[in-house]
């Protein structure tokens, strides 16, 4: 018994995450399937990359994990399928499969082992698509994978997969007023406009209080001064502020309503210089 | 261990299908669930139509599929159980079980055998609801059918189940200039208020390119003429265009609104003659 | 084979439930995952204690019913584990299992027996986060009640869990007209923004129909006249009407838009005091 799960831009209608797993089911009888979410950003690797990297690893060792998020279905990208490692509970490391569109998905994971899928050995249906290939050939190598065929059956050759890096945010701390100012940038736009930014709680000093925010669009000819808040009940209904959203990323957001329209963005899929850059003064740190 | 598929219009909020998935639990505990879709527009039949016949014929021969898209709850309509046929992938027929209020829902398959269910038999429950047939008569069916039980001890007589067909565009070539004109219909606007139509690109000239596009509401005196795209990706917010949707259906679209809102439709359940027809203009295309 | 059903509020995105499912896997290979919902409107315990009331007892007896809804996580409040029972079909009263914040959320459940998880025992992962009580400690729990363990073993002590009670109805009837008028409370607003209180169906006599419908919110000068209706097809676009909705409940509705917007409430966590009461005339029962 296989667990495979399944992370798509689809959304809930329709029934293609569903055909995905009539696939699966048809292929692999005996796999559990559980989704991840079928709600990544239209397109969006970046925010696909980083919700694949916070979730993938809780699973148990041995899970083969579909993603398809893949805007060059169609073009020469290659498909995925490989191997990642991650320390569990016990500090042992577990290993993980992956199948999905060669093209940074699994970025922010630990790929140990890459082969690009041979898709004329899957193409075992009479019509592979030109616009689904998550169902007509990753679907079938996940289920392969959760019947236990090597990896190296399945690909031409190994590969160093497409891989990006997330920027880095700069700090600046001023010892005379005991503030630091933290400068990121906005990674992505999610399905409600919310801007996440690369700036994490995690990087923060401990026991710090975000006490201005500033939110620089190339657009704009100045940055726009933006209130830190706890949550949105802090807020007021069209106010723009900036707070730690549940996966400990600080965001931009406008209360009741889409940042990213006010501010003119479409982030799905937009060029990373394209999206703005944001900046936070904190106070009150317990260590600098 | 049997699949059992739900699709519901019931969307994701409260707790109706897992009310569902409870009863088919209880009465089918080794039975495998798969969610198709909670998302169908609202009481609209056509739209699950479709997607029903999209995606049923993937899972495995042998499932069964409950469908509640259920306006007539209450009234005298009655519950279909029956079997469609399909060819899988071999080319061999596959045999699917199905489960619903005999209102047309399963229009679009290949229906070969099909009885109303004997309510009264299925009356186990000491109150049936009124407004909640697909948790309180159709689930105990399904599980009964998953749990190898003959349709024709479930069901009262032989019946020719409720059927529509889909209007069919008409084309017209124009010798001259090399285009086509294809004219077809709105069959009904999704939750993001898209209009979609009976134009599947496949019935489309191959390696053709639109070129212009009109829509004509019955509450308007001249058709509007709609820009075509490729993607969302090439519109601009408000502007409404005309693109080929997922499923290969061109659909009439306003980019981060609402087609449905714009031209005053309330699509949903609207009598066909109510929908907007839609002209589309073609050229390039390979063959005639 | 357990079954154990998911209760929260953490909507589609990111991987929030995918973590807690992956967690309850590696513990509990053999249970069967089953969502009741993941869009109860946010940290909103009444709406929550009512949609579990709703749905839980469908399952069948032994499953386990994990709900996060944790407004309080990283205060005091102790996280409950304990068993409801309620009458089935055959009017055997089954037994089910409960873990969750202890804030309330299973107040309109038959509780009958229940303990104060003991934290420091399930705190086998290395890092607890203060914020994901629902996948570090909750599924954990789940995950040992649905293998069989006592919860005796698991708690710290009996106790009385957090408990309330939904306000009722006040009925008045008019032998002069023959009408009824009932005067009830916004409960809360669901993620449409309809507001959903607490006079249901059953409370009304039998065969009535609602004529006249009032609204009174404390920020408004006088009680707002709201038509009834029978569904949202007999609505105008923008227009505020009562209508009896899919559970039992009457609902204050904008047809295509938003009542809690409209009224200035953010119903969501609202002090009971600050929602709004709600008044209705009835015509035509069959039985007064």
């Amino acid at each position: 018994m296989a667990i495979i799960t399944l992370t798509t831009d689809f959304g809930s209608t329709a029934g293609y995450v569903a055909q995905m797993k009539a696939v699966l089911l048809r292929r692999s009888p005996d796999s559990v399937l559980v989704d991840v979410t079928h709600d990544v950003p239209p397109q969006n690797i970046t925010a696909a990359a980083i919700w694949l990297a916070d979730t993938l690893p809780w699973f148990p060792s041995g899970s083969v994990h579909l993603a398809v998020i893949d805007p060059g279905v169609g073009t020469s990208r290659k498909i995925l399928v490989g191997t990642f490692e991650c320390p569990n509970q016990s500090g042992i490391n577990d290993q993980h499969f992956i199948v999905g569109p060669d093209n940074g998905l699994f970025s922010l994971l630990n790929i140990v082992d890459a082969w690009h899928l041979d898709e004329t050995a899957m193409r075992t249906v009479r019509d592979v698509s030109n616009t689904f290939h998550g169902r007509d050939l990753m679907a079938p190598a996940a289920a392969a994978i959760a019947g236990g065929i090597p990896l190296s059956e399945l690909g031409e050759r190994r590969i160093d997969p497409v891989r990006f890096t997330l920027p880095k945010p700069e700090h600046r701390s001023d010892a005379t007023s005991g503030s630091t100012e933290i400068r990121g940038k906005v990674l992505y736009a999610d399905s409600f406009g919310n801007l996440i930014t690369n700036i994490h709680t995690a990087d923060c000093p401990s026991g710090h209080t975000i006490t201005d925010g500033w939110i620089d669009c190339p657009n704009e000819s100045a940055p726009i001064s933006v209130r830190p808040v706890a949550t949105y009940g802090d807020a007021t209904p069209g106010e723009m502020v900036a707070l730690t959203g549940s996966g400990g990323r600080v965001e931009f957001a406008v209360c009741n309503g889409s940042a990213a329209q006010r501010l003119g963005l479409t982030a799905y899929g937009a060029e990373p210089e394209s999206l703005p850059s944001v900046t936070l003064r904190l106070i009150g740190a317990d260590e600098p």
